[in-house]
């Protein structure tokens, strides 16, 4: 039995994730993302769940940042998650009495019209995360009424739910992943994703454009790219990539070969299967099979056998 | 006198940026990214001062959905911030006596290394802005001991500075920008910088390429990139950039034509002068006079005098 | 009634290219192309008619380097004629006596399947055209025995006609093209066509891709790229480019613009109606359409309206 | 001691050529550059010596449509050979009396400055050859009173020189390549050049620009570029490219394997040391090293071993 790290407390969206991702794991709440990839660097966890991105939010940088730096990790697996919040509170609280309400900034963001039009005279105060604001808010003496969650956070807690599906958007959805030390990669199954992180070998106009060739030339479609800061002054980044396929596939292969090759440095993060299933199409003439065709030629062709 | 909202409350480093870009300003403090600039919408305020990026901490994603969303604004002027940060605590506080810290996720990152040595049994809770973090430790009976804030913060809230310079980088830079109602551009001095928001026509592959090409092709350099989520779901995004010159430059008024030609919305963020004041090197055949050349000599031809 | 020049003598195919062109036209015949393109110089032609390409020989050298040297012209209009060959003698002639045959060497090639079939022991000389080929042959006392040549070559110098349609394929097409001096051009029909000649400010590697690259990122195509010596020694080439579009279109005038600025010269040999008809599929956002909608956003934007 | 076949008669500058390339070889001569290669391709020849490009003239079309059709042979040799062009007639000609003058279309372009000096009157005739121009004149009874040729030729046919150096440029050079059957390389000399042709899969636009890229973003450099008509109709072209390296090189094998995965068909015409013996400039990132270390880096990735 597996035993993964995830973005506690018991109760976040991360738990749900990781009780999709793996049901019967052991797991082993960490209080932030850092923590969490901390304690698999250090052999204490069999691997890791953490967000990734949220279709609303965007990036959860401190994972992007985390798998950039530090001993290299790889991403096993990616779900995605609809996400929906809930106003929790103490047994008794009643709405119109809720003056401090604690949650995590991205709540704050996605709920911005409940928390307008239920709560106008509310102070809402930034928590580290969704679970831990519930926690703090199930301790005697807490200083808040009432913490925005999921509901898992609240049966964890001990909270009533006080309103539910609170987020502006229905569709709001996180994308987590399951991140494990080096090792075999899970095998292709020809609708997978790659990630990789990128450091360019120095910020002249047009690196972006030559990596993006790199890509284009063989038919390798990008789903995301995020830049961030290398720490080394404003207008210095360097960038996360997601693309389609596996880097067993002879494009994918040869296209972060051609990166590996013009960057300072590609951090590779993983292949994996997509959450969503979908298999690229594949642009003309970069099959494996055109791949292995063309390889054979080469060495036709080098010999003089024309 | 200028009535400008800023990221308060006072003592924020966002304060500071404002007494440099604007010193004779009356100044407003506001209790987000998000207040401040809807007080400019409104018409409350004249402008406002907003942190845009953080060489360590990268984007303030809410400074660039703000402004990519809701009725149009314009940056105006940037500023670049050395920031520091303070350990600030009521007068009497020891050091070792630090239980519970309060500050801005984005310092708890900063200033990790000094939390792990100096403080490794606390906890850090996250707070609105730093500001804030001093602003509610400086109340009496707040469960906090401490705040991690800018010095200015400290005296405005009468707090002791228990450690300064705590960041793990010396060198860290904040970007501001101020923005402004829509109206007349800052006029060009050479050495400016042009933001805009992007967003594609469809997710095609290619099409991030295909923007970038748009400057390429005209010699314009980019100096950012960073993708955002529309909201409609993982995998889709769009851009804010930041690119070398003035709207009123020729090759600049031409690559943004041109984006505006082949995406679904190009929003103008405004053109400003750089605050390092580093002017381009224009590529062959891109200043304006080559641009002016070009269209008479196409003007002539058009007409047969060739 | 217009006096037009072209690659005579009479009997050529030239000819009849001219006679579909300006039927109302006087023809005034001349030696080689440079010879017709220099009496439009002189103003001793109205204009001329030149061959530019053919299916089976490709470019007419000679054509592309006299448009490409000396006083400019431009073309007005083309025309794509099929052409066939007969083998032509004086009236008497049996083909099995046939021992020299006198044509011009693209007919040569056209027609190596008869020759080698019909006349495997002839001597087969080449001719400055075919025309000149068939006045040749029916000179008393010439030492030529057949010519291969249009059948109105032969009407006009009484030769019989031995053979006809005896060229390899049966679908071979030269495009003959007008040349007029400068002045005002056939004006947009949705269906048109420019020619350019584009001198490279250095040979640069890449500079091919950078010349291409102005015409794809605004969606003009290329119908024709031919390279040339400059003359300056092996591996300095000059570039001739048909494309889809007329000059007054505003996604060929820009990339031409582009093209003149980034490059040490554009020669505009002439927009004028395709002689296919085909109209091109506009690439989303070039439409003129599409042009002036987007000047009319970047004036408002450069003052601030966004 | 090889057999070579080259473009005669006895006097060309091809032969000349061929002295150079193979001074032991037997020399062949052809009637025509066709002949020369079919010679090799049946066998009748070890290898051929034929012009492919001159400096003034451009392509020898003869040359690019052969080698691109039939039975595949490769280049494996180069030279640069200045030419120069003489006037030459039988004995006792003198250059007041010249009425008729033979030589190739070439030479009639190369030396328009001398003939329409010192030659107003004269007709000039096409040859076949410089070299067969002078074979005619030499002849008892011909119509022709002088040649154009080289003065190799002049003393092969026993015809003096009137004049000498006529050509309008004195640095006028030819490129002749020996062909010879599909076999063994030469070996890789750090300053090689590659030839080949290359057919579409379909003229999409665009095409020329993702070819063009497949070389680009391996740092591979063209230095000559062809387009030929396919035969099927105007507008219809196929390629001759010429590039930087050997076929043994990294980035030029991955470049054309791209090449073949796109095109409908890629027929490789050798690679061979340059005659002007450059090397090329290795882009960042496209020595065999670094292609040799990516791919190192690749199989690691591809066991987890990141």
């Amino acid at each position: 039995m597996p035993k993964l790290a995830y973005l506690g407390p018991e109760g976040t969206f991360t738990e749900e994730a990781l009780r999709v991702l793996a049901p019967d794991a052991e797991r082993l709440p960490s209080s932030n993302v850092t923590a969490a990839l901390e304690a698999v660097r250090r052999g204490d966890a069999d691997g890791a769940v953490v967000p990734l991105e949220n279709s609303l939010e965007g990036a959860i940088t401190t994972t992007l940042d985390e798998l950039a730096w530090g001993e290299p990790l790889i991403v096993t697996a990616e779900l995605l998650l609809p996400v929906d919040f809930s106003l929790l509170a103490r047994p008794g609280t009643e709405v119109g009495h809720i003056k401090r309400v604690f949650t995590h900034p991205a709540a704050i963001t996605q709920c911005r019209n409940f928390i307008a039009r239920e709560l106008p005279d509310a102070v809402v105060v930034a928590a580290p995360s969704t679970a831990a604001a519930a926690q703090e808010v199930s301790l005697p003496g807490s200083p808040y009424d009432a913490a925005i969650a999921a509901r898992i956070a609240g049966e964890h807690y001990g909270l009533v739910e006080l309103a539910t599906g609170i987020g502006d958007r229905a569709d709001t959805v996180t994308r987590f992943v399951r991140v494990s030390p080096p090792g075999p990669l899970p095998a292709p199954t020809g609708a997978d994703r790659t990630s990789l992180v990128v450091f360019l070998t120095d910020d002249h106009p047009g690196a972006l454009l030559e990596m993006l060739t790199e890509f284009s030339v063989r038919g390798v479609n990008l789903t995301r790219i995020e830049s961030r800061p290398t720490g080394d002054g404003i207008g210095r980044y360097f960038f996360h990539f997601d693309l389609e396929g596996h880097v067993a596939d002879a494009r994918v292969g040869e296209a972060i070969s051609g990166l590996h090759r013009i960057c300072a440095d590609v951090r590779f993060l993983g292949s994996y299967p997509r959450a969503d299933g979908l298999a690229p199409q594949a642009k003309r003439g970069t099959t494996d099979v055109d791949f292995a065709e063309a390889a054979g030629w080469l060495t036709r062709i080098r010999t003089g056998r024309v």
